[in-house]
């Protein structure tokens, strides 16, 4: 692999160097839905995490690497989503300022969320220039460092954290499947089963809808996706230069999933398991059940990648 | 203790024989709930339990009790909440027949959770006295054994078994909070602890507007609940024979809580913990919150009963 591929010793330290800011969720199994799937299935359950998203794991890793001064000038990242709340959680904890951009036209929930964990949200126009752009003025004016949702080596390693834990806790996975949006999870799970799983494939479950990742995979450059049409709003981003190496030397392949299946496991993980998670969660579920004589009889580890959803549009979704 | 109160050793043997049957459920805790609370919570989650609640344990243990000749004649009950999904799922296990006796008003969605599990409804007027007489009247004509859903000591020992894994699991518990309707949750709840945590406080957590087991505590003698006000449908049974006595000498108290708590009290487990319980569960975080004081710094845990909701309905509840 290439030098700019981290190596084991990497992940066991970043594992170590996040262990008392982040949670080791649980892993929970389902009766009902192995019986479903006709396959072994083992949820990840980064749902738990705190901020709700294993989010925390990259943004805690990526800030814990920077000096005493660098964190003191502030992070910086532009997210609406759940890194900007893990941003915002992981500099409170470690007693340094976070500096959100996001877009003007964010959900006022998703404003507040980022104000309670302590960060402090500067507006941008809704394109992805003005946001990068203003990220880019804001670590100028203040001397910050700015750190990347998924396009990060420090925050993939963090990332791979949550795989870790599930190899350590279920020996013998036959896959893992990871959701994909900027690639970030995905990379950090394929390097962990790479270094600690010999033997158990990495696939990527995306949208169809925004399909970019597939095609990246396919075409072996990163493509975008220009109008991104989809239920699942954290996989709505491009794949970057520091996680697409690692996902195209790794990962077995991408599944793409309509959003009707993607629902449609919403509601049966809601129903039978009990518990909360976002679409881009339940994707990964719907890429084992649209699959299923693939992965007939298979020992299956599912990153359940977040739980940040209102009620009100989970009801709407489902029902 | 009095004969009729069943010793340490029928609890074991309920845990051994209902083990292939149902699950072991997880604890899971919260750090932001704890900072809530000032207190140390163990939420033992039932809602992960087959068919989503601790009713399972009761139900399996008292058909595992019957002969071989009782099981074939069918189980026989009477309920419109979980006890009727757990008979169902229980004997359908156990390869025998389930005869549910239900309103005939009682809600669709019910009628298919018991026919999804192989259970036979049998409707009946929506009173309790017509309920009563048609469960009496269908074990007349088939010969099939009635289980009551609380008012059964098989039922409360098989109940008993969730707080045997929780002390297993977490020792040195100070408290233990079971939401109290019919009793036998309760009831299983106290005499796991007095067996094997002494020491450990037991209370239980009643809705303001079904407060029977609070006034019969109080006054020596079965009260029942004449027009029951309360979201928390599971609850609006009365205490019956076999649980009185128990719940009298083992419980330290019932803890009373307003509708209004116990919604604020579901939207934090829904939005913070990212899991999905009834009204009936979330009550006894509720009965934490508002005696804040009384538990400060105390190691609590929180049976938490079910999580049979309807997407609709909890979004109707917390918005």
């Amino acid at each position: 692999m290439g030098s700019e591929i981290p190596d084991r010793q990497d992940l066991l330290a970043a594992r170590s160097r996040i262990a008392h800011v982040v949670h080791h969720t649980p892993v929970l199994t389902s009766r009902l839905l192995n019986e479903l799937s006709g396959a072994e299935l083992f949820f990840k359950c980064e749902n738990f995490q705190r901020m709700g998203a294993f989010k925390m794991r990259g943004a805690s890793n990526a800030i814990l690497q920077m000096t005493a001064e660098q964190r003191n000038a502030g992070i910086v990242t532009h997210s609406s989503g759940n890194f900007a709340q893990a941003v915002s959680l992981a500099a409170d904890l470690l007693g340094c300022p976070a500096l959100i951009v996001m877009p003007e036209n964010a959900p006022d929930v998703k404003k507040t969320a980022v104000l309670g964990y302590g960060g402090r949200i500067i507006e941008s126009a809704s394109t992805p220039q003005a946001r990068e752009e203003m990220a880019k003025k804001t670590v100028e004016e203040t001397g910050g460092s700015f750190v990347h949702p998924s396009d990060d080596i420090d925050v993939i390693i963090g990332n791979s954290t949550a795989a870790q834990e599930l190899i350590e806790e279920i020996p013998d996975l036959d896959v893992i499947i990871s959701p994909v949006g900027g690639g970030g999870l995905l990379a950090g799970t394929a390097l962990a089963a790479n270094y600690f799983s010999a033997g158990t494939h990495v696939y990527g479950a995306e949208p169809t809808g925004a399909d970019d990742a597939y095609r990246s995979l396919r075409d072996g450059i990163i493509h975008s996706s220009i109008n991104p049409d989809t239920i699942c709003d954290g996989l709505r981003t491009n794949l970057g230069d520091s996680n697409f190496p690692i996902i195209r030397e790794l990962v077995k392949g991408i599944m793409l999933v309509d959003d009707h299946a993607t629902i449609e496991s919403l509601r049966l993980i809601f129903e039978r398991m009990k518990i909360v998670v976002e679409p881009s969660s339940a994707i990964v579920l719907a890429s084992v059940l649209a699959n299923r004589n693939q992965f007939r009889n298979k020992r299956i580890g599912l990153i359940i990648s977040g739980g940040n959803i209102d009620m009100s549009r989970l009801a709407q979704l489902i029902y």
